[in-house]
């Protein structure tokens, strides 16, 4: 046991407010998009690459069953499919 | 082993890709803010909130020791501190 660590449950809790910030950071882009149906300004292929990446990083969670990454990758790529479906039905 | 198991190089691979492909997607707003200097339609409070989540990504991922989530973390708050730094400095 170094001076560093942690017991699982507060490694788990750091992982969760982790997932909770970087998840609720995505909601105004998200909710901006579902309100307004404008998706003009924003890029396909970037919106390609960041569905793709959020997808592998679920699939990495569920491999290392790491809560906190399926938890946030599960709600992100939900976000960032609407997004990208809006975009590929109204250009 | 399930049909659905994979060697520990594959995930690992899985995890780099996913690091990557999210890292790139930050890439052109930071380039953006670096090379403008124009931070007055950043949010501030976004911009907090998602350095402080990332920061805790990065805690979590040294704890449960994932390079994907270490290697991509540092090269997102790196990314990150750049442009909060720079809203805290010009507004």
């Amino acid at each position: 046991m170094s001076a560093f660590s942690l017991s699982p449950q507060i490694v788990e809790i750091i992982g969760g407010v982790a997932a909770f910030l970087t998840t609720v950071s995505w909601m105004p882009q998200a909710i901006k998009t579902i309100t307004t149906r404008q998706t003009r300004d924003i890029s396909l292929w970037a919106q390609v690459l960041l569905f793709t990446g959020i997808l592998l990083w679920l699939i990495y969670g569920i491999y290392i069953i790491s809560w906190p990454l399926i938890g946030a990758n599960i709600v992100t790529l939900f976000l960032v499919g609407t997004i990208l479906t809006m975009k590929l039905k109204h250009g």
